[in-house]
């Protein structure tokens, strides 16, 4: 029934490859599928205005799509003069799920950025782009522990995220392009390790869904992290 | 527990006074508290550049905050040169929302524009951008179909919202600022007259929650938005 | 001759309703006709970088329109990156307006920002806006002085403002949209409550005027403004 | 009592060279006494698009000035990213007052933009940019008829204009900087050959002043227009 | 002498990676040493609005930086709001210098757009992306020939680029980044696979060269280009 | 062979005009035949934040056309809301043209900012404007120097700007725009009153050239700086 020929609860092939860039504190490529995230961990040591002399940490991230990364060349952002709408929502969500990942207290007064950088695309780049960003975060926190700049671990938990929908009226797992642009329902799912939920978004458009659908969704999207989370765990191993 | 007094259940009064402007085909002003957003409907008879000629028809949304909406005064978006991240997410969900309830087929070939302002804010003005909205909405179509321009009417089921939260560790219904400022965990509903979910937006900052607590927060929104299908109706009757 | 059956000394009927928001210091709602227009002043505890420790306050200005406010819909703004030159002209004028009035030295080193936002506009508006703008002023002021924050009233005379033009041949008193759209010379007239100049603005496209009809839109702006002045007291009484 | 020396109602020395650059169809240097500035009129054979096919010409304006055409230097505007709200008032209002001198169906269906550069400034550059454009004008129009492109004659009496302000509490003619910077109150009159007004704006800041007074500063704006369109006549003869 | 310990005559090691994305007509991976650029050319079958119905083709180029590609993190351009002054030029260069070898005549109406996004950077990124761009032109020419849409090859000479400088009084070949942060002098030249010149840009920034360095330099630039073709000869064979 | 009749080896008549406007520390309208530029040196008595407290000084610069200065008229910079490409190219080679022969140690730690803005231009704008700029530098310095602000003098050699380019197949010295906008291939070389190279950009669009002709041209280039630097001495005498 899907295009790819996958189970409705089955995830494409994930792949993290660590250390991909000599200048970032860390790094990794993620790939889901077709979907290629290039995903860098920046350390600062410094806090935004707002936050000095808080004792806590901050940590927000970027998202970029190479021009040519899409399957008809997109505008650059830099020549439109701004960041669209879609970039803004998504970085903000990458932002917010790492956060939650994350005992500010325990970082200290320093500032990570992530900055997702999507080379290929092919549905589901938030997401990969949440995946990939928390080992990126979690390389970067690594090196600050063994040369004693933290002592206590702020990072309790991964944090990992899958997109679901509703394609051809069937809940499924991790959309590709293909069922995205056909889907009447998509969202995703933003979960940690141990299953807790740090953020849902599902919307129609054109389209609604029922309570049980949602239900469906949410069983899905519990198996698809657990997944993303052995992937991680055994990326920063 | 809650500020305000309310039983965890229990929505602010809602107040929809209709037709609050002469120039636009349909206005009104909604008030959830003392959250107060102007909601008018703008009928343009042409569509996009991308639908031209394909028998269907468009509607979007634009949402802003006056300066003195709020507590402390906001910088004016057109004076910092671009509207903020905030904005134009929640200019893209109304718009995603109002379209979910519409058969653009059946509006044909023109354009309507919900403009929601918000004159005074107290959490959820998302939400109640979302509920005005549709009235301004079904006010203007009343008007095309009164005049014969429309024979199907496009508005198959209204459109609410409610914005639901973990407020001191307890799931209550229709924050206002002082909850909303304190929630670890907050978010939106959409949902049609008829139950249907069109839009869920949870979301942790600094915390996570339980699949638990996501179906409690869902059976509030349930009866939240059942209220407000209620004084939409009321309002355009 | 007018289209509104007005004499051509007659205003529209004008309403000023106070203390319309919650959030702002002093706000007022001033209803010229179908001109409406929500005036909201802004306390803060600061003055702009160039007026420190000078031992005096600021009055500063600004304008929008709700997309809506006008006959067909206009472009927001804050989407178009900037405020245009009629907005920017506008709040100029606004803020010099008001700032003739205020004796800065008894204001003390505090910034109070009037906001000018049309709800409904038929002709008039940043005359409204001057008009409206001062009851704000004064109310805030008034709440200042009540703390003790303030010992001299630095508001020593009403600030309000009314158009002239001349339309069919005819100088005309405050005029609305439709004189405005087909007068040849049109302007305002800035004065104090004692009948003092603040500002004079009398331009003409398309055609040209004689010292002798400023010399009757002078007579007209004198008659308008002193009902004005009348109004603006018993608002504030 | 003036800094410079000069009697109440003495205008600085005025010279207009015309033809001094090789690419415009209209060109002068004015210079008002210190102040300097280079106006080119541009033609092209097309109107803007909410013009067309109406058989009638437009006539615009823009203005600027050069970094260091001040006393101290200025940011260059196109640095800034924008044109300053000073900018956009001032050519606004010289192509409202050109376009009060021309006949629009005379001039056909062609735009003439009027650059207005300050080289040098002391003050009242708005003033001689109207001035000194009004010849660059006359001279691209004379350059039309006499190639026949035009029969008659869109220019039917000159457009100048002069500053008038209230210094040292004394109604003054035409403000140097000195003054200027000074003034309570100052302003601008924009009259044709033959004596009519075009546009008035007096402007307090800080300060009021009384209807006889406004009398006096138009009695001087007439005789220090009377002296410009002389030494326009002269500079196009 | 040179801190990677080469010959002064000695080029980094050069890797060209082709077809590394799946969406793009054209593309490579090309390292310099430790500076990596991806490069995609992406057909369109439209020229820009000025050339069009001339019977010619365009090539053009956009170069960009991710954010960590650096030793320390930049700003990402998209939300500085516009392209700097660095990447304007060096895009200009890149797409003048590709132009230079195409026969845009027998490339027929269409554009390509050639990306070059540098994903680590160690000095000369802006020469590597001509050499790598080049290929990635080369590759979707090839695709064109190979459909038919293009018969006679507009590629007429492969199109190289290699930096030289002066490092310690030294002339040096293909600078990395802790020379080029030292080099007094240092520039790029742009050469076809031929041995012609199309571009040569040598700066100086608190110092000055001599003729005969300047000579010395070519000819280090000609033994450069030779290998760099080399190179692109065997990644597109 | 050339359009004016000139040698290929013979410069457009120069003039040098000093002192042209009262407010610039330091001014000039150099002319290169019908290309004027008028250049102004503003002193700073401070340097930019990357510099405080470094003990030196910073030269910079800043470009612009106005409107009409080409046969057509440009579009303001200022109102297309940012300083296109070329803009940036050629203000960034005049500031570190000018700062290679500036000893920034001796100038001490304040800023001068060389304007250059184009009056009329006819091809080799930013030659002269480097060649004019050094001038207006050079007196802004002497007044420095006069006043005994600085002792040793930091202006250590002259630099001096001319283009070159290939015309009609055959090396020309100082293009004017006819041989400008036909040349296939053309650059400039700035050079110091001793002969020194500081920067040389030669271009080719459309075409290549031969190692041997870009010897021709830096010869004729040595040619025409000479004669550049004695029109120099000449005017600062």
């Amino acid at each position: 029934m899907r295009p790819s020929g996958r189970n409705v609860d089955e995830m494409r092939s994930v792949s993290i490859e660590t250390d991909v860039t000599k200048h970032a504190e860390g790094s990794c490529l993620i790939k889901m599928g077709d979907t290629h995230v290039l995903c860098t961990a920046s350390l600062e040591e410094r806090v935004p205005p707002w936050l000095r002399n808080a004792g806590q940490g901050w940590v927000t991230a970027e998202y970029g799509m190479l021009p040519r990364s899409t399957s008809s060349r997109m505008r650059r952002e830099a020549t439109a003069g701004k960041q669209g709408g879609r970039t803004v929502e998504i970085q903000r969500l990458i932002g917010r799920s790492l956060r939650a990942g994350v005992d500010r207290q325990a970082l200290g007064e320093r500032q990570i950025t992530v900055d997702c950088d999507v080379i290929q695309a092919d549905g589901g780049t938030r997401c990969a782009s949440i995946t990939g960003g928390w080992v990126a975060l979690r390389l970067a926190v690594n090196k600050l522990m063994k040369a004693g700049d933290i002592v206590s671990d702020p990072l309790l938990d991964p944090v990992s995220a899958v997109s679901c929908g509703i394609y051809a009226g069937q809940p499924v797992l991790d959309l590709d392009y293909p069922e995205d642009s056909e889907a009447g329902v998509d969202g995703n799912f933003v979960m940690t390790g141990t299953g807790r939920l740090i953020e849902v978004q599902m919307s129609a458009e054109g389209s609604t869904f029922s309570r049980a659908q949602m239900d469906e969704l949410m069983g899905l999207a519990e198996k698809g992290v657990a997944e993303l989370v052995a992937a991680q765990r055994a990326a920063c191993a």
